[in-house]
């Protein structure tokens, strides 16, 4: 069985961050608390405090006030899901419905501020300066990540190096912040601190890479509505790859539609399609491979543990999902 | 002529914090930046930034880092205004277009999320875990403020205790963060710490005050639209009082009107009317006028200098404002 040992490690980490998040839920105005509720229990893998308390556990970090800090992270990123929510009008989430569709824009862009507020919060109770900082470049940075990603909208010559920023921003710093409090809070030496915020950059990188594939998997292969990068215009790796193999009438053609968001439902379908036929959604996982080496490369500056062998198996994990 | 020294301060010091918050607008991400800077140049007071560098200088706090501390709670206020704009669907603040009227709803609530982002990162830069806790709680009220005003709309029967608690946190506790830091940037005593902190926490319940019984003003003195209050089922003080006097079927009346928010224009201006008559803006102009009175008190507990001076003037200011 893959993964055992990652497996049998979740099974005993995650009803204890999900009762610190049940915990701090309670700390949000009883108005919004129904919103976090429902964003909390919407399918969620908790990757970024379960790195957070693995990287802790690794640095010789003890005692239980690991799980507080862990869902903070959980709480940032809950609350840019409830603005995406309101941002891209999106019916589900993860194949569940929306924020937004059950309560209303106002309840969801409020609860939204009040767990990023909340979450500031608890971070700022440890009362250590490097973790407020590490949290709050982390909130500033996915912020600044999902503005340029808007700004970059519907542009077919995006460039790579923009790509990558805007992956970087909006996925890979909050997963980063993750791993470097983890080090931070086991009060690891600066070269760890910094060996563990790259490996989280490295795996953030890939792990949005793989998102981006599987985003061209058959329809109904995955929870998510298929095909929503391209209707929204992302130029994403894989669909670089696939606009920079057209010749050069197709691909007038398809920048036309690009822009103009014109793709029908067939049209997105026989994209997808070529997608995948030419392995495009392959040659993705192969370049979201190049970061998690660099993954590897940085987990060898951090002690030999056994966490450090579940890191290397959530290495290979976010390499071989699925959805 | 009224408020000399202090406007002669003002001259001073709003060029300089002006200039820091221009500064700040700088490092927000590029595609906000219009945001921001409209929302900046909407005809702001800047009395939170004003208030932390008076108490910060009476309690001997040199440099110019002060400066830039002061604009974090002018980005913070900014982006509780930004996302108040987008539920309220308001079509103008202060007289002039709101934000999301200029700006799509995307950039206006993702231009709020980045100022607060970026303020608490400003405020993480100073190293200071009393700042950070300052803020991040301040934070929190606010938004938990808001909420509990929303979930409390069109309900008569809003309890003054509840009403004081909304006020509390949707504006007295930024207003005592802005007293409190600048204490805390001085490294101030604890007692001083607390007396800034209560003295901006009672200017900051009689400011609210002052401004609900401004929204019974004649129309056309104001720069907001009138009755603004009324129309979006708010029981603040004025109206208490108002109702509160009614006989029990012109009560009953009332309240089933302002239940379903089916007020007329011309209900409103009558109600409007009744309130200014019966003094009912006169009497929250008393009951500020006791918040005041505490505020000053507080006074007492800070060292005697100039900027005491102007801080009585800052509550002789906010006792007299009618716009």
């Amino acid at each position: 069985m893959a993964y055992l040992l990652l497996k049998t490690r979740l099974a005993l980490e995650l009803p204890r961050i999900n009762a610190a998040l049940e915990e701090a839920e309670h700390t949000l105005p009883a108005p919004v608390q129904p919103v976090a509720h429902h964003i909390f229990n919407s399918g969620g893998k908790r990757i970024r405090p379960l790195l957070l308390v693995l990287v802790a556990r690794l640095l010789g970090c003890q005692g239980d006030n690991v799980y507080r800090l862990a869902v903070t992270l959980e709480m940032l990123h809950a609350a840019t899901l409830l603005h995406d929510d309101v941002i891209d009008d999106a019916a589900t989430r993860r194949g569940r419905p929306a924020a937004h569709t059950l309560f209303d824009q106002t309840q969801t862009i409020l609860a939204g501020d009040a767990l990023l507020a909340c979450g500031n919060a608890l971070v700022a109770d440890f009362q250590n300066t490097a973790l407020s900082r590490s949290f709050s470049q982390a909130t500033s940075e996915t912020c600044a990540g999902e503005i340029l990603e808007i700004a970059a909208q519907r542009d077919p010559e995006l460039s790579l190096e923009q790509y990558l920023a805007i992956i970087s921003g909006k996925t890979a710093k909050l997963i980063s912040c993750a791993c470097e409090m983890g080090a931070l809070l086991a009060e690891a030496s600066a070269q760890q601190v910094a060996a563990a915020a790259a490996f989280g950059e490295h795996i953030g990188i890939a792990f949005q890479l793989v998102d981006d594939a599987i985003d061209f998997a058959e329809e109904g292969v995955t929870g998510k509505p298929s095909f929503g990068d391209l209707r929204e215009g992302k130029m994403t790796y894989p669909l670089r790859c696939y606009r920079q193999n057209l010749d050069s009438d197709a691909r007038a053609h398809f920048d036309e539609q690009f822009r103009s968001a014109a793709f029908s439902p067939e049209a997105c379908r026989a994209i997808a399609e070529s997608v995948r036929r030419l392995g495009y959604d392959r040659s993705t996982r192969d370049f979201a491979d190049s970061y998690l080496q660099q993954a590897e490369d940085n987990l060898m500056d951090l002690p030999d543990g056994k966490e450090r062998t579940l890191l290397r198996e959530m290495a290979a994990f976010v390499r071989e999902r699925t959805k």
